[in-house]
């Protein structure tokens, strides 16, 4: 049964990452409100937020602090100009990114989205370069399998097929490298003892394109959208020393992994390292409003600080750079971390997850690996573990296994054959446990009613 | 007197569109609350919002109407993922957008800013012509002076110098044409009688290209960061004629211009046409929020409609797509607009504003043209009327009478020589006349101390 408003939606709504299609089964669930890590669909049916929404929800839905700080800032000032003005959230704001983010990040840029915050870090990298005298380094270098968003700039260096594989002829000539594979290590390496060896791949293509290279753009421990691929924070400390080694920017993209998700406020942290550039947004506003900022270096804002006349200026503005509602949000959620002391509340909650799902789906037959870094867990389906051969992906194993999850009341949305857990912070054991639970059930009852792993499943 | 939050701000905080070197004689105003047409900074002064904030703002800062509906959302639901999700504030907007866009323009597809509404146009547009079988429609067309936003992609298609010079390495091939130019009109039109005879520069790389193009991209009827350039319906009339012949598409960036700003609902409704593609933003959610939509045809839809497998889908997503909060917002914003039959306010008022500023403004030696379309009047400051012969820009005309106005209480924003008025649409007639007044004052001010208009003024 469609409702009204699922009707209406399909009239006129063009969502994203959607095939359309799919919806004429599978229309979208319409849903009424959100409470903690709920959210209740037009029929009052409870859905456990297990991805925060995209990843942006950090202390649950319709949070009361965060809602009160919303409020009373809207009665105050919506907005203003933020070219030659200012605000006190924006000041205190960036204060607090200054004294979270690792050390020599000490200016703050804002922006509305992730990819405009990519797209900042790679303009600005490359117009310091031809300001100090370097115009030929014009690239960039990413890796395969890395999203960084899909504005043009974005894209360029993102190397996930499925989004920008039909705009190559639109796209820049990024330089790829192989980055870390931890599942399939070519190297048979262990995560625990493993000396990163794998760096060797972008260390060539950095000796061979440094002069031409103005940045490597890197998401720090968890390539998110390859399906949650990780690795160890030593591969980023060796990065660093490359980077620095050949004068390329280190930019690392931490819009996904920011804000604690990884067991630390952020994930360059685990590596002991500072980039040259942090691009940070989701969690940033607890998953209230679109708001991005780029952290960077006294270095790089120096080279473009001189007289007007010099046109050495950065310009890259939104009308809502510097939102006064989306930055009085995003302080009160740096306020509820230091006020309750939530990296500690993270690492217990991380703990217990990690036990519990090793436990549940490590010895499954389908599961190549339960791997986990802070509050994100990620499930490998394969064919088998013997072998750990991928599921085909015409077969949309995620997909089936996602729509039986829903049925049963938890929001999965897996990428591709990796089921993953990043749910808000707020949760619970007791929801943990039942997190892990309806994943697994939703996963038996997909095997179980296809046996060789590739029948299509009704919903 | 730098201010606590002022020396605070300059330590971390780094603003768009400014060389931070202007902030150490000129340091950021600290606005604390605003009401209606105005801002407050922290020592209670108050500056009237001759800008809109950046062309945000339609019914006043702190509007009560607004802030009320963003509270009542933010205690029900303040986000959820898109894709395969929806929520009752989407539905009714797209249905409102749909029913208030011109013909045709069916479908509502979501982002959170002005460039990436522009970026997803441009996507579409290339990978529609692809799906149907024209691979070789690469390319986008663009007016010299255009600006479209500043992510590559949107910035490839922009022709303002002073944003994209420096980035040429890094952006798109793009065609460019000759625009119109109403001020300085090569073929000595009138812009009443005017017959667009200027059509012929673009439809000569129209004919010579339209092969290889997938789309044209245009700001109807003010050539907004250009400098308030504007230019009559018919040329509108004409491109869209054009583009159909050619098979090319004609997205129109209302980003600027929308929600009633040049007087109509929309630019385009000026000129009688439908474009393929309408990318809406700014004023989208009455200055609140960072919002955006772009709006298309069924055609284009039913390009990516297909079986999963087809590869097909339009894959282009932010996290906050769709956002519930701004979607309430924008909501509210359309509400406003038919419970108070705003459309009608907006044309007396932008009378009213032609006339007054007319008596003050034409018959002055340095102003080269007082020109008005809707709710956005602009003066073109030259040397002397008789040859409207350009102040050099390394004068910073503008910039020194942005300061004056700024000290006597207006937020004026100049761009390079050309004054403007783009105030929210609550304004009265007496505070009109008051805006005029000062920006008449600080005029005056700048040009009797400097009598050959190329001095600078200690603000």
């Amino acid at each position: 049964m469609t409702s009204d408003l699922q009707k209406r939606d399909l009239k006129h709504v063009w969502h994203p990452c959607s095939q359309m299609k799919d919806y004429e089964e599978f229309p979208p669930i319409v849903i009424k409100s959100g409470k903690g890590i709920y959210l209740y669909d037009e029929n009052g049916k409870e859905y456990i937020d297990a991805v925060s929404s995209w990843w942006v929800n950090l202390f649950g839905h319709a949070n009361e602090r965060i809602s009160a700080a919303l409020a009373e800032q809207a009665g105050r000032l919506e907005h203003v100009i933020f070219a030659n003005f200012t605000h006190e959230p924006a000041v205190l704001l960036a204060e607090k990114l200054v004294e979270f983010t690792p050390e020599g990040l000490s200016k703050a840029f804002f922006a509305d989205n992730g990819s405009s915050a990519v797209e900042i870090a790679l303009k600005m990298s490359f117009q310091y370069h031809k300001q100090k005298n370097k115009p030929n380094k014009t690239r960039f270098l990413a890796l395969n399998n890395a999203y960084h968003g899909e504005t043009l700039g974005a894209l360029s260096v993102g190397g996930v097929g499925l989004y920008n594989e039909v705009f190559q002829p639109l796209l820049l000539n990024t330089i790829r490298a192989e980055g870390p594979d931890c599942f399939r290590c070519p190297f048979q390496e262990e995560p625990g003892s493993c000396d990163t060896p794998c760096i060797s791949f972008i260390e060539e293509k950095l000796t061979d394109h440094h002069e031409e290279l103005a940045a490597v753009i890197i998401e720090p421990l968890i390539q998110a959208a390859a399906g949650m691929k990780m690795y160890p924070p030593g591969y980023l400390k060796k990065l660093r020393q490359l980077c620095s080694r050949y004068d390329v920017h280190l930019i690392a993209d931490e819009v996904a992994v920011g804000f604690g998700r990884t067991g630390t406020m952020f994930a360059c942290e685990q590596a002991g390292i500072s980039p040259d550039f942090m691009c940070l947004s989701k969690g940033l506003t607890g998953g209230y409003l679109p708001l991005s900022v780029v952290m960077t270096t006294d270095e790089v804002y120096d080279a473009f600080y001189d007289d007007y006349q010099t046109m050495k200026a950065f310009l890259h503005s939104h009308s809502y750079t510097g939102n006064p509602l989306a930055c009085s949000v995003a302080l009160e959620v740096l306020r509820i971390f230091e006020d309750e002391r939530y990296i500690g509340q993270i690492q217990e909650k991380a703990a217990y997850m990690r036990k519990r799902a090793t436990e549940l789906f490590v010895h499954q037959s389908h599961v190549g690996e339960y791997r986990q870094t802070g509050m994100v867990g990620a499930i490998e389906l394969v064919m088998e573990k013997a072998t750990n051969k991928p599921i085909p992906a015409e077969k949309r194993a995620g997909y089936q296994i996602y729509r039986i999850a829903l049925e049963k009341g938890l929001l999965l949305r897996p990428l591709g054959n990796v089921l993953y857990f990043m749910p808000p912070y707020v949760i619970s054991e007791r929801e943990i446990d039942r997190m892990l639970k309806i994943a697994n059930e939703a996963m038996q009852v997909y095997f179980d009613k296809s046996p060789d792993n590739v029948g299509v499943v009704e919903a």
